[in-house]
């Protein structure tokens, strides 16, 4: 990395990306310019950054190239843009793929997370010009949700950012900045699950088995997980799954076995996979009067949820989960203490630490479903 | 009718019924005759029955016949049978297609009034001997949502009467066995409207209306209603309706004049249709972060409830309401004690009263929409 900043007025860095030029081509190292923040922005110098399945679902579908993508990551504040008075040089943060602008209709409300002004932004663009902070030889790079973390710096809205506990350690904290926080808030704030409750999860990704961890802390009496892939059963038991169904080795439809085992349906269910057919599954697999069904998967195909009318008839209720309900500000330091202070696992999750060169390997390991979560460590 | 009952042993009765022997064909006054009530079971001399869209949708749409429709109804219990302890001749009483055991885990249960042993019947016979209590010279006659009250005298299982205040008139209660409570609950049990929100309601039949206002009650700032009968508006004022929307009238989708004009989307929306494809439509018109949609209706045809995952992932959600979430036994004498003190509405859901040989214009004239509810009169 060169810097020509002076001390008040930080300048371009020219640093190393993994930039995406195509869909589904392995990343290439490259040196990018990485603008100063502008007004309200802040520069972090990225120091983990861990791949979620996210990341691999845009890389493989979307249109926007060139693309610097990673969003789930941790890092230290190097510069911050005119106007931000929450972060100062030296800030412990970890980067938010969905904002809180502490001052629109929803970050007022107490129901809602989903902030009006830096929510979800797909078009790899910043929220105040519409413009890029990365380029390489004067090409500019895209942005991936507000963050862009496979750069050894990038430039995030100072409302995608938190500041955490410097105790914490930023390599595994990284995982707080979406997936585990994602599960453990679907399980208690979403789905808000009640002691002795019997759940079922679909899907024992990092999120799946983060809403394990979630629902065995609140009690739950049965924790039902189900995969295809019988390696995961394993690591599940850590998080407190207490039945592992592959759909495979049976003969009838899977919510018909979880009816069964659950004495006529669980109480929650959780779809983890991001596969709007087993939505339906999980709505017919909870049981009929308070059933609750929460999608937190976003489809790499077929959109549409569909299900009979009939399962909404008797009871039944279907929720999303964006980020587990957290506002990622107010709420991400306590879960980072939860962290420090040993209530929470989240180490266990990290099943591979890969230096940043060889991100494309971590690639490979989640699309072979042979990792819960790789963490990138950038260079120091 | 004639009965040659003694007064401790109740024998058949022979009354008229109005019977439909085929799909869609107008009801045919018939000679019945009526079993005495077996165990745990009630016989009920039907005094008013009103006219509900199921019994149309059933009557047009099943396979069950001969069979007696209706179910929204109110009586006087004419004897008991074995077992039977709640009861007394001349109880009066309020007919319910769902019922209550108050044993089973859902009736013991604070969240849910799908009674497992005394739910939704479907297949047109009684639940102790799954047979029938009526036929016709010999034939037997189906019953249709565990009460068949376009009969002068029904049988009933005692978990699906409620025992109601004899203050009460019966030419107007019948309304609060199904349609009028059916909204009442969704707004106020399954939606739980709060203070100052506001309500879409998609359809303004009886249960629609009675969803404003319960919406009304609750101090909703903004009630929408939408239907494309403009013939509905002013009747809609009374309860509660504020904007009036007949989406003929608009070339954009209504859920864009709906956002519009609330502000990005309602608090809560309602469908009241029987509409798969207005629930996709309701969920579109409530705001992110805690919009709910709330499905009510029977659809008459296409049973799958389709959405885009962004609906869910957006922080909306879908719940279902069957009668309102009531316990019928427990919460219906309540809310008949809410119309004697004129803390609700009834009389104004009443358009029509007729005589019980004039059912088949009832049919009519909610098959033309205009009517909102028929009270039909047995004879005396």
């Amino acid at each position: 990395m060169s810097s020509s900043s002076s001390i008040d007025q930080p300048n371009v860095i020219t640093c190393k990306a993994m930039v995406a030029w195509e869909a589904g081509k392995d990343l290439v190292m490259e040196e990018v310019e990485v603008s100063p923040p502008q007004p309200l922005e802040i520069r972090v110098k990225v120091i983990c950054t861990s791949l979620c399945r996210t990341d691999i679902t845009a890389w493989e579908s979307q249109a926007i190239f060139p693309r610097i993508f990673g969003h789930e990551a941790s890092g230290i504040v190097e510069s911050v843009g005119e106007g931000v008075t929450e972060f100062v040089k030296g800030d412990h943060v970890l980067t938010v793929f969905t904002g809180e602008c502490k001052t629109c209709k929803h970050c007022e409300s107490k129901k809602s997370n989903m902030c009006q002004v830096l929510g979800l932004e797909r078009r790899g663009v910043m929220h105040s010009d519409q413009g890029t902070r990365f380029s390489v030889k004067g090409k500019p790079v895209y942005h991936y949700c507000a963050v862009s973390s496979f750069s050894e710096y990038t430039v995030v809205h100072s409302g995608c950012a938190v500041k955490v506990s410097p105790q914490a350690p930023l390599d595994k904290i990284c995982l707080l900045s979406c997936g585990v926080a994602a599960g453990l808030g679907a399980a208690w704030n979403v789905a808000d699950i009640s002691k002795g409750s019997i759940v079922v999860i679909f899907g024992l990704g990092t999120v799946g088995l983060a809403v394990a961890q979630g629902a065995k802390l609140r009690g739950a009496s049965q924790i039902i997980g189900v995969d295809i892939n019988p390696e995961k059963y394993e690591k599940a038991k850590c998080f407190g799954v207490t039945d592992f169904l592959n759909p495979n080795e049976y003969n009838e439809p899977i919510q018909q076995v979880i009816k069964r085992i659950s004495g006529g349906g669980t109480d929650y269910s959780f779809e983890c996979i991001g596969n709007t057919g087993m939505v339906t599954t999980a709505l017919q697999s909870c049981c009929d009067g308070w059933g609750l069904t929460v999608t937190l998967g976003v489809p790499k195909t077929n959109p549409e949820i569909a299900s009979h009318y009939s399962a909404f008839l008797s009871g039944k209720t279907l929720k999303g989960s964006l980020f587990g309900g957290w506002k990622p500000k107010s709420d991400l330091p306590s879960l980072v203490n939860k962290y420090i202070n040993r209530d929470i696992q989240v180490d266990e999750f990290i099943t591979h630490n890969l230096p940043f060169e060889d991100i494309n390997k971590a690639f490979t390991l989640m699309r072979e479903g042979k990792c819960l979560r790789c963490v990138i460590h950038m260079p120091n």
